[in-house]
Order: C-alpha cells, then sequence, then structure tokens
C-alpha cells in the first residue's frame, strides 16, 4: 500500500508532507502558524522570480567559488529557471503576512528548489540527504540578506510597471492639454472665481505633476537598487566565503537585468529600512497628487445642471440603482480609495520600519506586502483613468465661455491702473447690482465702459503684463 | 449554430454576457472599469449574505406593502435563500475596490438574483421584461441605503468572531496569570529594573486588556447596528413606499438575526460614516494593545542568554535558515504585522470617510474593505497568537527568582522610613560596588543587615502597606 | 555678600537655583535635558490645576492615614490652592515634549508645592530638610500614578470645553435648519444632481452630526475619568498606606469636582493608554465629520458666478491680496486645517501608546500633549465656525428654486410608475435635447406633460411616498 | 484729546487700529477670525525674515521695471531691512493655523512693512494713500506666490540647522564606533540571540543611518528651492509686468543666499505641494531611524540587573520620584516623542496636501507650521541626544566578553563544515543541557572540544570567509 506523503523533519520532529508538494516541512510549519490574510505569497508572482534570481546567482556563484558542488549548483540554476518561466507558483503557499522576518518566504523558496532540483537529478523530492534546502540552496546565504533582496527586486519590477501606467496617464493629460490649449475659463482658488486662464493650461498641470511623480519615483526606486546580498546573518558576512558578496551582487545584476548595487555598509543595509520609508512616502506623493487630480475632475465635471460643468467625463455606467440616467464620476472615485489605500499604507509601512530592532528588522513582511498592494493598485488605477475616463474627457465649450464673457474677477486686472480699493469697489458692485464691471466702472466715473471693455480681453489676461502701467501713468 | 453569449443593454448600449453568467451588463462595465486588486467582492461571503438578507427582507416588505408582485418576491426571496445557503458567492465578481458607492456591488447582487429568480420561475436568464434588477430586485431601495446596510450586516458577522477570538486569547492570559500566580520577578519600568511583581499580575494585565477592548468594540459595533434602509437615494425615501422603512428596518433584524434599528435620521445616516471611522479608531485601539502585548512577549522572552529571559515561548518553527538552533518569536511577530496593517487601514477609512462630500459618501467601498481585513486579521491573528504561543509560555522560574533576591531596586521600599535621598545612596553604592543593599545600608549606618532584610521580603511588596509607617517614627 | 542662588543637590551633585525660582535641582535638570519644543507645561493650566488637585488630595489623605504630619500636609494644601487659583503657574517651566514618563512635570510640581508650602511655613525656598518634595509632597505618590491622573483630570476639564463649543455649533446649526426649512433645492450624490430634498434638511444633518459626536465624545469622556491614582511605582501600590487608593480617589472626585473612579485593576491601569487611544479616536472622528461639513460649506458657496451657490457664507474678510472683492470660505478652511492637525495627533498618540512597555508607557507626555492641542483647536474652531460663518449664512434664493424648476433628475420619481428604463430615456433625451421632461415625455409618449408635471410636485420628493403604486398599476 | 486708535478701512468697514500698531485692518480681521491656537506666526522668525527677502526682492525689481515709484520701493526695502534684523517680529500677530491660503500672514506683512516704510517717510502709520500695503508693498504679488515662497525659504532654513545638528549626532556615533570598535559582543536578531559583531559594528551603523538620512533630507530640500514667485494670482502671472518673474527669482536668490529656483510651470507650482509631501516623508524617515536608534539605545541599556545591559546611558536626571537611584533613558525617549510628533504631523501634510483643490491648495499654513515643528523639534532632539546621551555613553565590558565566550550561537560557523542539522543539534542540546558547545560537539562525535574552540574564534565570526571550506572537504 502506497502513502500519498513522504516524511520530512525538523528540529521540532517529523511531519507528514504531500507527495505532490515541493514545499516541505518548514512551509508546512509556516502555513500552520500564519493562517492570517488567505492570501498567499504566490500572489506576487515578482516577487517568486526574484527569490529565483537571487538563489540562481547564488548557486553560480558557489559554484565558482568553490563551496558548491557545481553539479548541485546545476540543477538548483534548472530549477530556477522553471520558477522565472512562471511554473510551480502555486507551491509558495505562505501567507503574505508572516512572523519571522521572511524566513517562512525564503525556506518556502529553498525547499520548493531542492525539490525540483533532485527531479531534475532523478531523484524523488525529499532526498535532502542529497541536496539539501538549507546546506545548498540556501548555501552562503540567510534570510536576512536573501529576503529583504529579493523584496527590493520585486518591487522593482513593480515600478517599473506603475511609471509606465503614470506616463500612460500623462501623454494623456498632455494631449487634452493641446486639446484644450484655446479653451477659455475662470480660474477657481479656494473654490471662489479668481482669473482667467485656458482649460489646456489646466489640463497641462496634471501632466506636469505626474512628470514630476515619475522623476520622484525613479529616484526612490535608485535608493531601493541597494542590496546587501551577502551580508548573511547580520551583515558580517558570516558563513560566506571571502568574495562572494561583490561577485553575487554583480551576477544578480547581470541575470535578473535590474541594476542592483551591493550596499557600503552590510550591517546598516540588513537592519536599515529607511529605503522603503522613503519609496512608500514618494508613493503616498504620488498618491496625494492623483487624488487630488481626481478630485479636481469631479469638481470640474459636477452638474449636469447645478454644479461646475466645465467638463464631461464619459459615461462609463449607470451611475445609480435608483436614480436613471444619472451618470457619476466613478473611475476617478475609484483612484481617489486608491490614493486612501496607498497612504494607509505607508502609515503600516512606517510603524514596521520603526519598530525595526538592533541587527534585524522583523517586520519586512508586512513592509513588502503593503507597497506591492500600492504600487500595483497605483498602476491599474492610472490605466483605467486614462483609458476610461481622461482619454474622453470633453469641454462644455458654451458654459466656459458665458462665464468668462460675465466674469466680475476680470477685474483684477485692473489693479495697477486704478489701484486694488477702487477696483474692490467695482467687484462689489457689480455683485451686488449684478450690471456688468463696464458699466459699474463707468457709472462710477473710474473709466468708461468701452475703455474697460478694450482693456480686460480675457485672453491676455491668462499670462504676465496685460495691462501693467508705470505707476506714475 | 447556437451562441454562447446573450445579450443585455443599458443605457450605454448592448453588451454580450456569458450565457452562464448570473451577473448582467452592470456588473460587466464595472469589471471592465475597475481592473483594480484583482480581488472580487466574493472574498467577503458575509457580505453577499448581507446583501441577500436586505434583498429578501425588501422582496417581502415590498409585497407586503403591495408594490411588488407576490410571485416576484417569493421567486426574488428563493434567490436570496440560495446566497445565504453560500451559492453562487463566485457571481460576485465585482472587484473590492471601485467607484461607484457601491451602486456596482449592489447591481452585482441585483443582478445575480434576478436571474436566479427567473429560474426559479422558469425562465432564462436575461429575462428582465419579467424580473428586472432594478425595477423589481431593487424595488424601493438605492444603493445609498442597501450598500451601507449590507456592510454594517457583513461587519456586525466579522466582529461576532472576533470578539470570540479576543474572549479566546483573553482566556489564555487569565490561564497563564493564574499559572504564575506565585512567580515573583521584578517588573519594569522604562526597560529599567522597578519593583516587584508577580508574573501573575503581569499576565492577569494582557487578559484585563483584552477584556476591556471586548467592551469597547461591543460597543462600536452597537453603532453600527443603526441602518439607513429606506431611505433610498439621499434620505427622503423617495421612491420608498409610506411605512417601509420602518418595517425592513424590522424585517431585517428578523431574518438576520442582527439587531439593526433604523436610524432616527436618515438623510444624515445616508450620508454620515462616523460610526465606520469610530469602529476603525476602536480596531485601532485594539491593534495598539495586541501590538503593546506582543511587543512584551518579545521582550520578556528574549534571549536566550544575552536577553531578558523572563518566559519561554513555546518553539513554532525553525527560526532561521542559517542560524541553526534559533528559535524566534514569530507568532508575535505576526501580530504585530497584523497590528500596523490595521492601523494603517484605520488611516484609509479615515481619510475615505473625510473625503465625502455632500448627501452622500462615495467611499465606502474602500472603508468596507479595510474594515472587513482588519477584522478577519485581528481574529486570525488572535487565535494563532493563542494556539501556538500564549498556551504554551513557560516561566524561567529559576532567573526570575536570582533576579528579585539580588535586586537592588527593592530599596524603594526603604523611602517611607529612611526617605528618599538615603534610598537613593543606598541604590548608588550598591550597584556601584556590587554589594548586595543589605550590605550597603550596613556599612553606610543606616540600618543593619538583618533589619533590612526583614523588612524587603519580596512577596509582600507587590502590594500596598508593606513597610509604611507614621511620618515621626 | 549675597548670593542670588541657592544650591540643592540631587545623587548627581548640586546645582544652583536662582532664589527666585520655587522649581528646583529636579527641574532645572529637566530643562537642560529636554530644550526641545520651547513651550513649558504652563501652557496647559488645566494641567497644572489638575496636578494641585492630586497633591491636595494625596497631603489630605496622608494625613488622615498617619503617614504625613499634618502641619505639613496643612503647608501643602495652602500651596496647592495657590495653583488652583492660577498663581505661580509660570513656575513651571519644563518642556511640554520631554522623557521620563512625566517625571519632570511631577518633580516640578513637587519642587513648586514643597517651596510655596515652605514659605507658608516660614521657612526659606529650599529647606528641604523640614518639608521635601519627594518625601512629603509625593508621599505615598509615583509619577507613575500622579501623572497620568493629572492628565487625565486636565483633559476632562478641557473636553467640557469643547461639549460646550460644540452643542453651540450645533444650536447653531439648528437654527438654520429652521430658517431654511421650506426652503426646496436639488441634493447632490458623487457631486452629480440627485434629488430634490430641502435646504433645512441639509442644515439639521449637521446638527445630528454634532449632536451625535457630543454623545460620542462623552462616552469616550468617561474611559478617562478611571484613574490609577494609589497604584505608585506599577500598580501594585508599594509604599501607599492600606486603604490609600480608595480614599485618595474619592478625595480627588470631592475636590475637583470630576466624577474620577479608582481603576478596577491598578498595574493594568498604570501601563494601559487605550483610553487616550479611544478618547484620540473619538476626536477625530469629530474632525472627520468637521471637516465633512466644512468641506460642504465650500462646495455649497462656491461661486459666485461659476460654482454651486446654493448659499452665501458671510463675508469676514478680504480673501486676496490680489483679486480685489474676491471672498474667501476662510473659518470653514481653517476648521479644515484643525482637522488635519488632529488626524495627525492622533497617529502620534496611537503610535505613542502602542510603543509603549512592560509596566509603564514612557511616552505619555506626547499624548497629553497632542490630546491637549487636539481638544483646543477643535473647541476654539468650532466657536469661530459657529460666529464668524454658520450664524451668517444666506440662502441663494432664486437660483435654489430655478434648478428644482429645471431638474431632469425629478424622473427619478417616476420610476415606480414606468420603469427604470423608460426613466433613463427620458432622462437621457432631456440632457441631450434642453428640451424639459415633460416635453420628452409627451414626444416618447409615455405620459402627457400635464400629467407628468402634477405628479413631478418638489415638495413631495422629499418625503417617501409620492408617487408610488401598486406593481399592477 | 488724542485717541490711542486710527481708523482703517476695508470693503467690510472701518476698524480702530490701536496707533502703535505696525499691522492693520486685515490683520486686526484675521485675529478675529483665527483664534484658534494661540500662537503666533511671530513664533517662525524664519518666516518672517523669508517674507521680508521677498518683499524686498519685489520691491528692487518693480522699481526696476517701472511699476514701482523708486522712492517708495527705497522705504520698502528699509522697512524690510528691519524685519530681517529681527526687529518688529512682535507685530506679526495672525494665529500659525489660519484660514485663507496664507493671506493673513501676507496681509500682515504688507501692512507691517507699508507702516514701516511709512515712518521711514516721514509719515504716520496708515497713511495708505501714500503707501498702500496692496499696490505697493504687494505690487506685482499675490499670496499665492509669496506666501509659498517666503514657506519655503523658511523651511530651508530650519533644514540647514536640522543638518547641522545630524551631522553632530552622527559625528558622536562616529566616535563611539572607533572607541568601541574592538569590543565583541552577541548581535541580536528578532531580539534573540545571533552572531557575534562589535560594538564598534553597531555604533557605526547608526552613524551610516544618519549620513544617508543627511544625504535624503539634502535632495528633499532641493525640491522646495522650487519657487512660484511671479505666478501672481494662479500662475499665469496677471499684474505682474513682463520679465518680473525671471528676475524676481534671481533677486531673491542673491538677497537670500538660498538658491532658490523659478519653477519651469507657474501653474502647477502654484497649485501643487507635493516638495512639502516629500520633505515630510523624508522628515519621517528621520524620525523613524532616529526612534529605532532610540529604541536599541534603550534596549540595549536596560537594566542594570534584569535587561540586555550592553551599554550603559549616562545619568542625566533621577529616573524616578518613588525609586530612588533609578536612572532612566530619558534623553532617548524625548526622541520617540519627537518622532512620534513628526510622523503625525506627516499625516497632516498629506491630508492637507490631498485637499487642494484645482488652482490652489487653500491649506498651506498647517503644512507649513506642521513642517516647522517637525523641523525644529528633530534638531534640537538630536542636540540633546548627542550632548546629553551618546557622547557619555559606556560599554559594558565584562558582561559583553562573558556572553560571548558562553554563546550557544557560535555555532552557526560550523554550518558549511557539518551542515545545517548537525549544527542545529549541537545547539539544541548545548540549550537544554547547559555544558558548552565544544562540550556537545564532542559528545556527540561531531568533532573535538579542542578543534571547535580552535574554529570558533569570535574575533574571525564579524566578517566573511571565516569557516567556509569546499563542499567535499
Amino acid at each position: 500500500m502506497t502513502s500519498n506523503f513522504r516524511v520530512e523533519h525538523d528540529f521540532l520532529g517529523e511531519k507528514q508532507i504531500p507527495l505532490e508538494a515541493y514545499w516541505g516541512v518548514h512551509t508546512a510549519r509556516a502555513v500552520e502558524n500564519f493562517p492570517i490574510s488567505g492570501t498567499q505569497i504566490s500572489a506576487m508572482p515578482d516577487l517568486i522570480r526574484a527569490l529565483a534570481h537571487v538563489k540562481k546567482a547564488a548557486a553560480q556563484v558557489n559554484a565558482e567559488l568553490g563551496v558548491l558542488d557545481p553539479k548541485l549548483a546545476g540543477a538548483i540554476i534548472l530549477a530556477c529557471d522553471d520558477l522565472l518561466a512562471d511554473q510551480l507558483h502555486a507551491q509558495f503557499v505562505v501567507d503574505v503576512i508572516q512572523g519571522g522576518a521572511g524566513t517562512s518566504t525564503n525556506m518556502n523558496a529553498n525547499e520548493v528548489i531542492a525539490n525540483r532540483a533532485l527531479e531534475k537529478l532523478g531523484f524523488e523530492k525529499g532526498r535532502y540527504d542529497v541536496l539539501h534546502p538549507n546546506d545548498h540552496v540556501n548555501a552562503s546565504q540567510s534570510t536576512n540578506d536573501v529576503y529583504p533582496t529579493a523584496v527590493r527586486l520585486a518591487l522593482w519590477s513593480g515600478i517599473e510597471r506603475l511609471l509606465e501606467a503614470m506616463a500612460f496617464l500623462r501623454k494623456g493629460f498632455e494631449a487634452k492639454a493641446l486639446e484644450f490649449k484655446d479653451v477659455l475659463k475662470i480660474g477657481r482658488t479656494q473654490l471662489q472665481d479668481a482669473v482667467p486662464m485656458t482649460l489646456g493650461q489646466e489640463f497641462l498641470t496634471y501632466a506636469v505633476m505626474m512628470g514630476e511623480d515619475e522623476a520622484r519615483l525613479r529616484e526612490a526606486r535608485a535608493l531601493i537598487q541597494e542590496i546587501n546580498l551577502g551580508a548573511t546573518a547580520i551583515g558580517t558576512g558570516i558563513n560566506a566565503p571571502a568574495g562572494y558578496s561583490d561577485k553575487v551582487c554583480v551576477r544578480l545584476a547581470e541575470i535578473s537585468g535590474i541594476p542592483v548595487e551591493k550596499a557600503a555598509n552590510l550591517i546598516e543595509a540588513t537592519q536599515d529600512t529607511g529605503a522603503f520609508v522613503q519609496l512608500s512616502g514618494v508613493l503616498k506623493r504620488v498618491a496625494t497628487k492623483l487624488s487630488k487630480i481626481c478630485n479636481d475632475l469631479r469638481l470640474l465635471s459636477s452638474g449636469p445642471q447645478a454644479g461646475f460643468g466645465d467638463i464631461k467625463l464619459p459615461a462609463r455606467q449607470a451611475g445609480s440603482s435608483i436614480m436613471p440616467g444619472k451618470v457619476n464620476p466613478v473611475i476617478p472615485e475609484v483612484m481617489n480609495q486608491v490614493a486612501f489605500e496607498v497612504i494607509g499604507n505607508d502609515m503600516t509601512v512606517t510603524m514596521a520600519s520603526e519598530a525595526g530592532q538592533l541587527q534585524l528588522n522583523a517586520f519586512e513582511p508586512v513592509m513588502g506586502w503593503s507597497l506591492f498592494k500600492s504600487i500595483t493598485h497605483l498602476g491599474t488605477a492610472c490605466m483605467t483613468l486614462q483609458t476610461n475616463c481622461v482619454a474622453g474627457i470633453e469641454a462644455n465649450h458654451e458654459l466656459l465661455a458665458k462665464r468668462v464673457r460675465e466674469s466680475v474677477t476680470l477685474v483684477t486686472a485692473l489693479n495697477p491702473l486704478v489701484g486694488y480699493e477702487k477696483s474692490a469697489l467695482i467687484a462689489k458692485t457689480a455683485m451686488a447690482t449684478g450690471a456688468s464691471i463696464g458699466e459699474v466702472a463707468e457709472s462710477l466715473g473710474i473709466m468708461t465702459r468701452v475703455e474697460l471693455e478694450a482693456l480686460l480681453v480675457p485672453e491676455k489676461l491668462t499670462q504676465p503684463m496685460a495691462l501693467v502701467r508705470a505707476p506714475s501713468a
């Protein structure tokens, strides 16, 4: 009679492992210990691939430095290549929220790779006497250098996609800026009517914001390119052969295509999570900006009859289960919510970072998971924002033109000519009486209506030096 | 040739829907619009069941009030019962992060229920001319009352489980408090040795904390029992028949078993999310406390040779991929991370609440999702904390006893007898010389060693009135 | 030759203290150690008075229990009475942000009271051989019970004033609700036009919100009424005479007029700061709500020409240094900023609470200071919001009436009569063509314009049961 | 009979202003409107000087471009020089928390400068017909460019001081790293004993952290060097003469000595507050790191008898009002609290930034105030941390040496020689029996005690390649 299990052991005792499982006893313990969120680390394929890159680079360098049998190294490398080809990801079953500073994730990888490598060598899974998850797959390594390095690689890849999504959205704003470059409107400060501008200027602002945020995100990404591989347990490099750290960091950059670099001080790099906090802070900045932009889009499209009505967002779905024909700004709304989530995630990352103690921060798993969510959701939200909203925005030409014609705030431009106090008098009187500012200026004997209207050409008021004159004039 | 699709339409046009799908055109639009997190609302089975309860109660009351054909109502109720039996949950495919104030979730429910009800009536899915998602399933309702009501029901159920998990953990602490009631130790303030106490007193503290937090959570839960069902679009009850609101709230309480009550002011209740903020704030309190307790457990078990070493946590898994035999406090660590997540979620909820505008808060989906995660993860973490950690904690009897014997801080109890300044002199001298406080007291001529040791019996120092005497003594 | 100094000493050595200073060596050390913010604890007069209440109650009970010479107790009480009469507050010179769990604040109080008491007894300041800050003023006490108790008393008093300010604002909203009870308007959800309501209903909502928040704040205040006086160092009551704790808590309630109660478990109460977190969470809730209300006021008053324009806020100051006549919603804006500050303070409190370790939380000073700011600023902001803004709000009657007349969203009320799909068709056509919904309904043959207008009387649409009919109709 | 008042007016009417006041009617209104915190903007002298720099640069350029009478410009410049010499700062009486996007602060400056300039010209205060706060002092300006520019200048100066304080602290850590470079100790991960390192390596880590944070802070400071002066109301430059913006930005850099640069897009720069969010995020990073370091210092110095005891912090004040001789880590504790405050401030800044709408962010006052507090308090806390704590830290040589001698974790270094599983067996047996790892290794027949002790020389284990050998060995 055949069993469906193999028996593995660790220092706590023996444990039955399903025969088909590539993971082993350490993973099984972790699954029992951390039944927290129900989401497994396989939800982060970038992380699985990153672990494979790290283990592959380590195996290559270990073999070159003579601390790993080349035959075992070869099998390990083949197993890593399977992970890089997106095979076996379902074997990464540890919960995304886990204690132990990533040890369970690292051991999950060590075990899956060991068992896959054993198969490549013609052995059954579990033959750790031949190829051992710790002694061979994890050779010259510790969770404390492998895990943060893998998290950094994974985030790097995620940021790459986020940057593409942000650029996609930025170009959408740029296209709208061009489309609306001649559409005059009244700008608003503190939600009150201010002075004229173009709708194109308004949308160009959003493009500029995105462009700046892309630059900031690239800078933050550069910080996480610094890795501590070779640090082993606490940064002193114990158990790694001399020269290993330099070689493995270079190798990892080569095979992953990600420009990682060895940190200058490995002890510091092993315990410090400042780069995660800074990255999270920049993602918070991006979120803050995107939320502000979406707040604006919702304001500008408010109405259709009792709101600002400067623009119309494309209808994407019925807005209401009860109000027929209602169209809501659902796409900006989802970005707002992603932004709130990202800001919350930043708090999680901040607390986890602050809680690090002495030679290690044990809370990197929740940092990695939080950053993963922030990066991924910002990216998907940028894509839907551009595709399903910004691309289809239309200007409400007639209403905008009417408001510019009737605007009392144009009086601002008279300041340099007649002074703040007389200008204020014109504005106040016009608002109170409903008369045009030209009529008021004339009736108050400040200037004739014709003079005023000749001066206050809105097109000229969207740039400096419209009406300024010398103080003696 | 048969098609695999049926055609549905909304005011944006037609759309092909897979024949087997119970969801319809509105859900399909939402899936296209919100490809954000990849997690579908079916991840919250409590929410699906809550929606079924709401729709069932509405159908019953609508039929009773004569605004819904009893035959249609009957079919809707049967469909709801299927959802309550955990069938068809996989049909709830909208992303957990979605724009539109929950409209897509509500429409997903309306469509699934309508199509299931049509089947019950012997019609094919999509025959909305017979039974319509909006006109019949959603009759007398709006997303703006259905969705917040369902979220509240779902959270209520989740809190019930969390309270059970907290009580389970509390009892674990109580058991340890009893077990350790006679184990003397030196208490610590500001990480510095303070005065004696028992290890049982220390663990009882954790039980008391949990008990208080259970009480606070119950109070917060009572706030979300207040619902706005019957408010419809903005709280005025437009399109609901007179008397509907009172009846449907009572009915919902009956069929759900959850003591919901109709809010006093439906317009306020429709736009206000204060109860979510308060609930989230209380969850943050719980998280803060659990994190503090786990920080303590990690501190108290630090070592084994170079730490506090007051207690030993049970070994649950190998602690390190490189350091053999190392055992880490992985279970408290996972609770710390859950706590950080919950505190981050609170920030998300707070921002989403603050962003509500005028007659509605459009950001309830991210509030619901964040609260769901906080409640669920706190509960699972409490369970593993008790089962895999607290239950197996052992006292380090010998070390604790030795420290009490040698403690310089016992000198505190001399204050009332010899005054703060002489006591300080004894303490300082003892620390500097390594002599016992008895020896020092004697050598300084303050009192004899025998007198001092007769006075400073640690067991007596864990309660008031050990050595206090009249000031004239 | 006379000196301007007296010499005091502690276990670190001697120190010159200005002759006129009532504080002593411990305070002097603290001033040197904590030159952080430049704001002294005298900025919180409630805290000084609370400390005086605590020290007075302790002196009375100590004398009664025979552990303090009645003559010394009498002098201490007189000194406390001076503090209660707001004398000598300038002697509280320690920085509001300080290490040491409040020890420096407690010692500042002990020293000021001791020296004042010495004067009452006819001695010079510094004669601690006669009356000692630790042995007599602090008798039966520790910072660890005195400080949290005093902070709680002080916050209680502050909350009393905040509750008054909130009630003042609530009554303002109630007055406006009455004033505007017949002013019809179009409600808005997701910034899009929704269904009719009255402006009175809108303002009543704000009053209801405030009322609920007052209730929540009262509940949170009750939590901080629980004190740990008598706990001394870690809650075991070491050095306090038997019976002291019960007596002193009752006495404190009597002389302070604040209904404090002794905590059930003093060890737990000494280390736990959950009540501060919960209070802060409720203040965050209040802030969130006030911010939402102010966001609404700013939205509703946006314009004057290119905004919502439902209401006018009273002009309080020139809005711009460049745009003449511009009036901005500066009062709501200041409340928004206070709200953001309070939410930030909550984060500070949360982190400080989570960081507590073992038998004490060393970070209560920053909790107390943060809560003090939140409570005070919310109160002052509520006062200015009512006085300088809400009281003077006017409705824009003509515009509101016009919008109700022309509104397409009234079509919602046809749902029960003609179904969601036909209603949607009417709405969409009306918006596209600019025709009235009556004209559209007629042209589409759904009903005559006269029928429709007879049905859609806005006044009836602000409550349930306007148009609902049986489904067979 | 002489009056103590002069009468000023604005568009709301007349107001009595005390004769001695340099501020005027706009300031008086603001004082009435914003009685929030009781702290006046004079609490930020950097901000007053920054405003003076801006107004001076504007006056110079206005005169050069012919839009301001040179005589008036000259008087304005003299008035600004008085402010730069720290005169009249007490005239800046507006509350630090204020509505209106900084308009009241700008007008307070305009009025003080106008009245001071009038005096310089020989006129009485209030003679705005001669020299007007808006028309002349504020010429070519708006609050919306003046205020953010001044806030940036002020923060820049504050950061300069913070960087000096951080460098001071970093050098302190570097000195300790050198002092402790040969002190062996057992490193700790997850609060459990790990592998050997030197105390010097531990302190060097803190120096490296500080150094990196200084670099990050410099980068963040560069972002706030980008200013929008010349943008006027919304960034279009309305009312500013052509060429003004370029000139005034260059001039401001010259006279302030701060390398400010004109933003590329003034409309974006006027509404965007991303640089504040990023700066705040970096300050949060700094806070997180400093808090972690102080947590470490408190842990490492825990004891004296029942803690880690690796180091001793210098005694700075009596630690307890009840426990004689107790010394607490009060200096690290105050830094922790500052860190919590900074993290809270970051939340305030984030919310204020997200709340910006359309062409302006009205909430810059609370951003500026929050950043000012974060920068100032981090700086003062760094100074006291170095001076009153780090400089006096001593190693506990004997205890550290004893622990290294007895450490079981040295077994880690055997991994490459005997494999993870045998090493784990040695470790587990040694801990259970109390025998040394040498004895255990010998009794288990793995290697002789002499062999093992010859291999496990702790000094060699603090770097790579201690014991690694080829896998075939």
